[in-house]
């Protein structure tokens, strides 16, 4: 059983994949995410054949959430309490791994692609604590430390954190429905969308939009370096793919920490410290692949 | 060997205590914080009685920073770019361990803190991460996830977290001479003291002042929950001390999460979860013989 399967399962598709490694991919395919039943069936008709072949030694999957991390829960591998019509308490895991009789890991999708971006990447190895945070839809961070994911109460949820917000210069409310203009609620596509007028991706490559853009993440990723102090920071997602977007949330984070965290790494050569995905869009799915490799 | 040291270098004092657990106590005492040589020496002749008896099998330190944390660094185990005067970059570790010839251990005093409460509470085992929280003369998070606490580029600087900080409810323009208001700009003893015209401990028990305290270390504890996700929060430090201020932090913490993370423990426990130290001001000092214990 020489593959392992990847699911990322997103709120808008399901990303599937049999592989041995990013290097080594027989097979991939996109499930739109329709209701729970459907999906879930046609996940596993898609994995089930090598499956039958016995060519599947497990299956990882990273989800969007919230979901239950917690082995010794009921509702353990369960996207729990989301406002996705449909999906609330639907038992993910369980719905894949009777269906395809194999051990089934389990994640937040995040926490997949960091995972993911630490098992593949070269030059990620013994870059430990680890962040991904993707920036799209959502807003999410996931973490490694200590060599492992990190999970607790729940898992992290790093879209809601409170950053400073200058009503000033931007009187946008916000948009999240818990806290308003949480990090989340000022900077995801929708809410560039909301305050802007038109979509993220047609805002133009000058527009101030991108420098207000800039400032939120930095704001949040100095909040990440704080109580991290990460050795690296992934920074994926379909609004992190913006022309020069990067380059700009390295430079404000530097500014806005001013020389308070004294590292080589920050002064100096903050373009290796903050980057994008050296899987490109395949974080989740190939850190899917990963979790599935730490079970066999 | 059946005893071990423990320091808590602090920028006022340094704790040392020669221990085999907290119930055995062998020796315990004070040092002020002088001139690097004076001080460390001191901390050395008290220590060195039980080696020359062959009682010392480790001594470990929890230090103030910034410290490195590397070990294949050429100043691992200093502290590094202090503004304290005469301590940048003083060999702590390396005075300590040519005098005493035995294991150092060595991490930051918040670090050593919640390791020490993990270590040697007993209804703390197993619950990982937790975070140990320091407000006083400033504020400090230390961070054990996945057993061990967590170390990066540097180490976490969690007082100097970015937080919404609302100028017309609280014009006082902040304290910290990087950040200007970030939390611990705005809730350290001296930004109270610099706001009120007082010293917080001073402050009435009813003074708006401790509404306002609680507002900003809630808001950085939803931000600490939103990143680790952590099993418990445990509040140290002089400010923390306060009565009634525990229990105004856990309900705005309540609060301002506003039902987002779907847990009993913060829904339903919230008293459980953000708790005073186990072991009242000996965190530090109980961590570091924890870490001395872990070299043996």
């Amino acid at each position: 059983m020489k593959y392992f399967g990847g699911i990322e399962a997103g709120g808008t598709k399901f990303v599937c994949m049999v592989a041995a490694s990013p290097d080594e991919i027989v097979a991939e395919t996109k499930i739109p995410t329709t209701t729970p039943e459907e999906t879930i069936k046609r996940t596993n008709d898609f994995f089930s054949p090598f499956v039958l072949k016995g060519e599947l030694a497990a299956v990882g999957i990273g989800s969007f959430g919230p979901v239950d991390l917690n082995q010794h829960s009921n509702t353990y591998g369960f996207i729990t309490t989301t406002p996705k019509p449909n999906w609330r308490f639907t038992d993910l895991l369980g719905g894949v791994q009777r269906r395809l009789q194999i051990p089934v890991g389990f994640d937040t999708d995040v926490n997949a692609a960091a995972f993911g971006e630490c098992y593949w990447i070269p030059e990620n190895k013994n870059l430990d604590p680890l962040l991904y945070v993707t920036i799209g839809t959502g807003i999410g961070v996931g973490a490694i430390a200590n060599g492992k994911p990190v999970h607790g109460l729940v898992h992290t949820e790093g879209g809601h954190l409170a950053i400073p917000h200058d009503k000033n210069e931007d009187p946008f409310e916000g948009y999240c429905p818990y806290h308003r203009d949480c990090w989340e609620g000022l900077a995801t596509g929708p809410a560039l969308a909301s305050r802007w007028g038109k979509p993220a991706n047609l805002l133009e490559d000058d527009h101030p939009g991108w420098d207000l853009e800039a400032k939120y993440i930095a704001l949040a990723f100095t909040n990440l370096i704080y109580l991290y102090s990460p050795m690296r920071i992934v920074m994926g997602g379909g609004v992190s793919q913006h022309k020069g977007l990067l380059q700009k949330v390295q430079l404000k984070t530097q500014q806005l920490l001013n020389g308070y965290v004294q590292s080589d790494m920050i002064l100096n050569h903050i373009d290796q410290y903050i980057v994008n995905p050296g899987l490109g869009t395949r974080s989740g799915v190939l850190g899917a692949i990963a979790i599935a490799r730490q079970l066999a």
